[in-house]
C-alpha cells in the first residue's frame, strides 16, 4: 500500500489526511487518517505543518496545498488569506526540518487533482477546475499532470481581465473575472445582498433575485468560455461556495455558456460539472501533488 | 536526412516546403524545396494539396496548416478565409488520395511550432504564439508539443471575451480580443484609418497617432496578461502584420503588460518577442506538425 499524506492550508484551518494511493479510484479516496490544526501566522506555518506531518506519521510521500502564489520550489510568494505570507520558503524549510521531500503547490491545483482522480473530473484528459469562492482559484490537469507554468503560477484565472474599465479588483487592477464571478462578485451584482440570500430568493422564484443570478451566471460563463477558447478542455469542474447551489446556478451558466462560446455549433462542448469532493478536496489533492506533477 | 514536407494554406496562396529535419536548429530551417499555388475554393482544396505534395516529391512526412477550426482528425470545420470551407475532410481525403499519412492542423499552431524550433521562441518550455493579423490566431507549444485540446480547437485566443458589452466581433459575439487587438482592431481604434498609416504617423511623433497606438497596445497587453494568468509561459511570440512594427509597438505593449499583469512583482515575466520567421513560418511549422504533436 502506498500511503500518501496531504495537508491543505486554509484561511482558518489546516487539514491533513493520509490516503491509500493504491485503492481503486472508482470508489473515491480511501482516507486512512485525518488531523487538523488552526492556521497560524505565516511565521509559524512551517512549525504547524511539521506538527501535522508528525501526527500523520510515516508515509510514502507528503504534499501540501497552500493558497496564493507558490513557486516551483515551494516558496509562498504571497497569499491573500495568510497574515505575513510574503516569501515564506515552505517546501525548503519543511523538507530540511523533516529530512524528507515535500511537494508544495497552490491549493487550486491540489483541488483540481482531487476532482480529476476521485471526483467530478474522473477520466478527463484535459480538465480545468474553477473554484468560485470568496475569490477565484483554478487549476488544469492535462493528460494526468497538473500544470504549473514556468514560475508555478499557471491557473490564476481569477485575474483574467474581462472588462478593463470595470470595478477595481482586490489585486489592484480593474475588471478581473474575480470581480464578477466570485462569491464576492455575486454579492456586488446583488447590490450587497449576501450570495446565499440571493440564491435562496431565486430558488423561491423571486424575479429580481433570478435577474441577479442570471447576470452572475453570464459572467461565470464568459470566463468558462475563455478557458475553453484557450485550452479546449473536455471537462470543467466548478467548485467553491457557488457549487453548493449548482442545482439552480449551473443550468443558468450552461445556457449562457452556449451564448458566449466561440463556434458552439462546430464542437463538442466541455462538460460543466459541479465539484463532488467537498471540503476534503484540498487535502486529498495535496496528497496527490507528489505523484501527478511534472 | 529526414525530409519533412509542409504546406501552409493561406487566404490567397498555398506555400509548400521541404525541410531537412536533422539540420542544426541554431542556423534556422534548411529549406530544400519551395513551391506555391493559388488557394482554390474549398471544393478544390484537396486537389491543389495533392498537386503540391507531388511537386514536393517523396518525403518522410507531410504536414499541412490550414486557417480556421481543424479537428483532431484533420477535418476543416470552418475557415473564415476559404470559400465553402464547412466540414472539408482535408486529412482523410488527402491521405486516401496520396496513400500516405497526413497531419493537418490549424495554421496558428503550425506558426507556433516554427517559431519555437527555429525562430523567436527557441528554447522555450512553455511558448505561446499570438498572430495579430486581420484576425488573431494563437498556439501553444508546451514541453515541445503543440497543444490541440480535445476537439483540436485549443489556442482560439482571438475570441476570448475581454469586454462583453463591447463592439460586435465577426464571430457574432461581443468584445472578443480580436475586436481590439487585431489589425482590424487597430483600424477601429483609429476611427477607420489604416493601421500602417497610424503606425507611420506615430513613428514621426504624431501625438494623436501615438495615443491611438497606446490604446491599441493596452488591448494587446490585456490579452497577453490573460494568457500569462492562464499558462504562465516563459515566452510569448508576437507575429502578424503588427510584428513588422515591433520596434515601436512592442515597447508600448511591454509597458502596458506590466500594468495589466497579475502580481507583476512576484514573478519572472514571460519574454515578449517579435516573430522572426516571416512569411514562411506557416509552411515550416506545417512540416513540423507530424513530429511535435501529441
Amino acid at each position: 500500500m502506498t500511503r500518501a499524506a496531504g495537508i491543505d492550508v486554509g484561511g482558518t484551518k489546516c487539514l491533513g489526511v493520509v490516503i491509500d494511493l493504491d485503492a481503486d479510484v472508482q470508489s473515491g479516496p480511501v482516507v486512512l487518517k485525518q488531523v487538523r490544526e488552526v492556521t497560524p501566522h505565516a511565521a509559524q506555518l512551517v512549525d504547524v505543518l511539521a506538527l501535522l506531518a508528525g501526527e500523520l506519521g510515516d508515509t510514502d510521500s507528503l504534499g501540501i496545498g497552500v493558497p496564493g502564489l507558490i513557486t516551483l520550489h515551494g516558496v509562498m510568494r504571497a497569499s491573500p488569506n495568510i497574515a505575513g505570507s510574503l516569501d515564506v520558503p515552505v517546501a525548503p524549510d519543511l523538507a530540511a526540518r523533516l529530512g524528507r521531500r515535500v511537494s508544495v503547490d497552490n491549493d487550486g491545483n491540489a483541488a483540481a487533482l482531487a476532482e480529476w482522480r476521485y471526483g467530478a473530473g474522473r477520466g478527463a484528459k484535459n480538465l480545468w477546475m474553477v473554484t468560485l469562492g470568496t475569490g477565484i482559484g483554478g487549476g488544469q490537469v492535462l493528460n494526468g499532470v497538473v500544470q504549473r507554468g514556468v514560475n508555478g503560477f499557471a491557473g490564476e484565472i481569477g485575474h483574467m481581465v474581462v472588462n478593463p474599465d470595470g470595478p477595481r479588483c482586490t489585486c489592484g487592477r480593474k475588471g478581473c473575472w474575480e470581480v464578477y464571478a466570485s462569491g464576492r462578485g455575486l454579492g456586488m451584482l446583488g447590490s450587497g445582498e449576501p450570495g446565499e440570500s440571493i440564491i435562496e430568493r431565486a430558488r423561491h422564484g423571486d424575479a429580481d433575485a433570478v435577474t441577479v443570478l442570471e447576470a452572475y451566471a453570464r459572467w461565470v460563463a464568459i470566463g468558462l468560455s475563455n478557458i475553453t477558447n484557450f485550452s479546449d478542455p473536455d471537462v470543467i469542474v466548478i467548485g467553491g461556495g457557488v457549487s453548493q447551489a449548482a442545482d439552480i446556478v449551473l443550468p443558468m451558466v450552461q445556457r449562457w455558456f452556449v451564448e458566449t462560446l466561440y463556434s458552439p455549433e462546430q464542437r463538442t462542448h466541455p462538460e460543466l460539472r459541479a465539484a463532488q469532493m467537498g471540503e476534503i478536496a484540498g487535502a486529498i489533492g495535496a496528497a496527490l501533488l507528489p505523484h501527478f506533477s511534472s
